[in-house]
């Protein structure tokens, strides 16, 4: 049985060896932050992190798209996950923008960081952490999601899952993809606020995928933080989620996405994957999610060399 | 905290405050009917109703189709849920067209029933009771189901699930849509009956659409009754019947079909959505449900105004 | 079927009928506080409140202890559940305690108030509430659980779940049954503070309960805040918490502790029920949830009448 | 691999083999009846029989108790289920009894006929089955079960789950153990009915078993028909029933109320259990059923000769 | 109740009577092989036969394609379940493969076998065993699934899952569809082996299916073993796989290569369909999985008269 | 927040801090051996050490028995899981056996070896390795089950997990306790062979504990390896394992049984804990299992000096 190990590599994203998965060698670093307080309906996202690294060691490390095993090209180191602080949701939102500008700003730090929830209030301070470490300019988010999480507060906090949009906008212009439901006050937000671009589901799905050049436009040179509720994804592929609302994106427009901010962005030094609420005995919403933080990585990491190349050529 | 308030709203769908679901002020009327009895295979059609409205309370008031928030102009008034009973399944339909009866003839009475149940066998006593209290004329049913369910017995009850539109047939003509399973027996009532048009799956799914001219026309001016039975949904998306067959109806055809009916037809003054089996821990079949109720409620009441112009203008 | 109503009861504790339920006649009131936001592991207390209304339309009003059907007797009012603020830990805990204040205080108000939670935490609220409204003298607490509940602070809140009865000795002496886990940090101060008295699991369990005498002369006279947290029965029988530690209480001697505080307190005015984290698909948990609840209304509303005279010769 | 069949043994009761499953050969058959019709809650009674045969494949044939394999000696052979009737209960329990009646008294017969239910309506069929098949004189009934199912009619129907023993004892007396849950009605029909002899949870858990010398009177040289409702058991051993009710009765109860039945009885020619709803994922209660109905064919058919001489010699 | 029979039909596929299932009559026998050894991840794929045995007796047997009831016209015989043998994985695929050779060349033998997995790896043996008792020639093999499965060994064995392809290929050509995962080795070995066609999914997810045509080609006048693993269709309709791979087949796609297959080829004496994991309480996919196998029946066994004729024009 | 630690403390048994899991310190190690290939029923135990480690961060360092944190004492160190091996289940013993060899005769070695299944087998080379390394004599076994496990063999392999406790008394001596099930041939097998004593459940669970005397003096100076099958316990509070037979052991009767092995032997150098299949959504098994692994470290750790003393007078 040579060549057979012994033992498991650690348990990390990917179940990478050691040596690709150690802070030094690493050029991805993935933070869990299991926080789940402020959700309203369909508990569960603090298990999310956990069923995501769990899913992840599963994945292939070969990608097609690629023709290589990308992950091997440039490491993921998977970081011990971030302590919950319950004094409130603007403490604990504090403590994610502070653990986020420290691993960007450490002597050894990522040249991208990944980042997964837990709910979507995270995504503010993630934001703001990414500000404060490296302040890019210009700094732009694009956000898929279902709801438009524009309210100024939603039960009595303004760090509610129901308002990570509006504080991410607060930061730097968002643009929104996949977004199907909001509040006659978040529509109002909208319409009046040049600080944002909502496309709605039927758009995104549309498959001629117009929108795309919108956003390859937005992104054009820009630092992108990119950040993704799993809701956004339609309910057929994606029901681990708190509401899952019918008409969403499906996995091939997901990856258009991704590859468009990705082929077009100056980079893209954070992106975070939220709201994996995962369902007890059913995997494949933990898989998906595992092989779409895979692919954001692969997209941040090596995505300008090669994906504005056409990728249909790579096949076998 | 102004501006708040300290208690939630009532147990009801939609989660609506009093001023909207009194029975005098709301036009639109909800009764539960979770009975279930000559199921074959997959129970739990029992708990459909409650789940529906558990559900309901997520969703999102806004409607962007109609760029206000529906609900806030009609009001929906649940009531209590129908009694069981268990004499026998003739019993219990008998007393379906009692409720449904004398829910609709009542000096308050709602512009709109919608029923929720329970088995697809309660829609025989609901299409009886809409007849005896109001005689509309010239009546028609739409029918949106993966079964046929005309067999003229099954397990030795005419009152089976399986038997719904059989009943309904004797009533009124019927329009079935995504009708993918049947018997021999069926397959040949229906070749010779001509009270009863068939779209096939294959059809229903045709993204053209073309059946929905001849639905328009059938519907063209008349009185209708809606009834859904969820299998007839894609198992993608509402998994959570009995008998989930492979091949359904989408979202948006769904939806297609009740703009189709509403915008064409004299009125809708009853529809029932039918065979919620909830899947315990799995709620995305719900929360697709109550939105779809709530799509129904708004496209019955408001729909003869608006749903005929152009709804793509709509949006942000 | 005549003497057969044609709709079912409102939804609400045991399914009682109007002129039993209505907020005038109910002598029992019981609101429900889905909060769940700082809670470890095992989601789903959130979801606690809402199991336990709909089991208890499955329990019988039938008690043999008493030989009839006691909420025939006292009647009981679900009120409408709190709503929940997610400011802070804090804030809710606030919110609580003006509910529960609102409440006992109104020219309408229960003779004894059921809580529901949601993570043990609110219970500093609910004895906050009750001393405020009432201010009883003198008032104790009977605290059933298998944690000590202790900490000063945990995940930097006050607030936490994990604080429930260090919150409550700030109002009041408490006498803990059933507790198996804390920390070395509670162990300290369980032996210094003269105002805990805390019965461990092995004693709890044993089948003679001489501590019952202990707790007989703690509550003698005294008004009584009465919280149980279900983690402290046995997990054979109360799978359906967070943190199920083995070796709890059974379901006679919870029986036992409730009637020996009830049939020697001056009154019990209020009493909680917290941390049902429903499993999907799993109902026992929150079936002898729902029975103990009408147990403790029983008790609290009849128990200084009845229970002290031999409740043996009552069966059948 | 000499020895090791290359297929596995037929789909039966305990998986046994043609020789031991075949009619001719075994005096003990298995009737199937997985209707469900009536139920209030907690659906799933129907997927009882198939979970109890899925399991009883697990069970060990060999029997510490009897030191051999007991069905290598007496065989059992698995009927095809019975067809469910739904034109009404009544109807249904006709089938029943006809069914019972054919097998009882066909050219080839079972010495005793055990019954896997489906609601617990169904021992009202069987219990008429037998009479008219074999007219056992004197014949009582056995009844284990946490509700007293006493009831005239329940939602509209004499066939209810809720009146199975009050059709049993319209045909002989019962003696009912583990009760802990009934009506008020059912109360006043226990106290003036002498044809019903109750022993109530708490007398049926008292490890003295002082009543078993009352039973062990009831059933002498009587003939039997055992009727075992499974949440007469305790929900930590057994929570997969429609209404769990706390304060059960053990497995080790269990075998011995079977045991003092089988070992006084002239004969149990008939025995049923009855309303296991299996929890998905969940087997420990399917499991224990399959053991239960082993072991009650085991004392129904080699009781007489062996239980009543010390059991507990036998072991190893 | 004339015409109504008293017992159920027996627990076989398509749960069809006697005159239809036994060996003598039926054309089509189905083989179960719960066998389940070497699965990284996701267990459960043991229990996958029953849960297709059991979902089958809801398939209803007429067919809209056929217009008729086909397994009345062919008969499917349910052989006994093939034995697990664990002294290794290699001892497995032997007795796999003794067991298909047995049953295809007994003096009464099948005119297709289904085979039910289980784990991939059995088809390894089922193509030996195909081989062994008929030789066809010239002999292919059609493989569906999301993984390439040609390592040449995993996890020290060269019968695990993910060899199995591997293992098919060393026999006949195969023509895999639906790929969309693999290693770097797996990559190379399509590259440079000639006994292999790989289409990946994207191509099979055209709905233009320009791949059909070179699988016409591919089989045409050829004996064809066809291999499903389940995890080739889309995890929306078939999450119920050990590794469900975002991107996968439809059902309307999946039925296309069938018919492809079965109307082109000389014949297709086997086939199997593998990897079926129930998830508990969620039925959907096991009814999709009997679906097709009833399916696969059809067109092995009535293919090569009717399909190739236009079969749109024999809907209703 | 002075005092409240940003990240979280690694993956890790108890979720210790680096400084108490690293390997120098910690006297304790933990193996995790995820290995399922033999499991006749109720799959799932390859997901048993995962969901331990899960489980064992919410356990609370603090234990009453021992008035202190003994983990702070001793430290854990949790190695990385064992590769498995599918070649065949004796070459994955094989494995196992290097593996507990390797680890107990490194340079840097822990005192006590925890190994956490996977099925039972694996003790087989658990106890091979133990020989191996440390040739501790005498050696005897300590055996908790509900099964005999003393096949020679099974489906072929005589390392199936029903042959575990054969493979073992090949090595040494074995002492059974709370053994409820085994066939014929084991029967035999037990009353001939002088190498084996049985405790059978019911003398297992006499609260009395007479056996445990004879335990003490079986495991009196001697070196004990001490395997805990988790179906030993009673299904009420462990039923997530493979076959959960009623009867088995309390959670108290396992920490009697525990602390006779650790307060009468020389040492306990290796213990096993195996087969808990965990139940999604059901965390009370695997708690309690993380709890057991934690008490066996401190009584093998610590208990030669302390557990003999009166440990009643320790609490609060």
């Amino acid at each position: 049985m040579s060549g057979h190990e012994l033992f498991q590599t650690p348990w990390n994203f990917l179940g990478l060896p050691q040596k690709l998965s150690n802070p030094e060698r690493a050029r991805g670093w993935l933070l869990s932050i299991p926080y789940e307080s402020t959700t309203s309906y369909g508990a569960g996202t603090r298990e999310g992190p956990a069923a995501i690294l769990a899913a992840s060691r599963q994945v292939e490390l070969y990608d097609r798209e690629f023709g290589s095993e990308p992950a091997m090209e440039y490491g993921v180191h998977t970081t011990l996950p971030l302590n919950l602080v319950h004094r409130s949701p603007e403490a604990m939102i504090q403590s994610v923008e502070d653990a986020v500008a420290k691993l960007l700003s450490g002597s050894e730090h990522p040249k991208v960081l990944g980042v997964l929830g837990g709910e979507h209030s995270i995504s503010g301070g993630v934001v703001r952490g990414l500000v404060r470490a490296l302040n890019p300019d210009p700094l732009v988010a694009v956000h898929v999601d279902a709801h438009a999480d524009l309210r100024e507060e939603y039960e009595g906090s303004p760090y509610s899952h129901a308002c990570a949009a509006k504080r991410i906008q607060e930061v730097c212009p968002i643009f929104q993809i996949g977004i199907r439901n909001f509040s006659a006050e978040e529509a109002a937000f909208m319409r009046r606020n040049s600080n944002i671009r909502t496309v709605f589901s039927e758009e995104a799905s549309d498959p001629r995928g117009g929108y795309l050049r919108d956003l390859a436009r937005f992104v054009k040179k820009k630092h992108v933080f990119l950040t993704v509720d799993l809701d956004g994804l339609d309910p057929a592929i994606m029901p681990a989620v708190g509401t899952p609302e019918p008409g969403g994106i499906s996995w091939d427009r997901m990856l258009e996405i991704a590859r468009t901010v990705c082929g077009n962005a100056a980079a893209v030094p954070v992106f975070d994957v939220v709201e994996l609420a995962p369902i007890p005995g059913f995997r494949a919403p933990d898989f998906l999610a595992a092989k779409l933080v895979y692919k954001l990585f692969t997209y941040t990491l090596l995505g300008s060399r090669r994906i504005t190349t056409g990728r249909r050529g790579n096949h076998g």
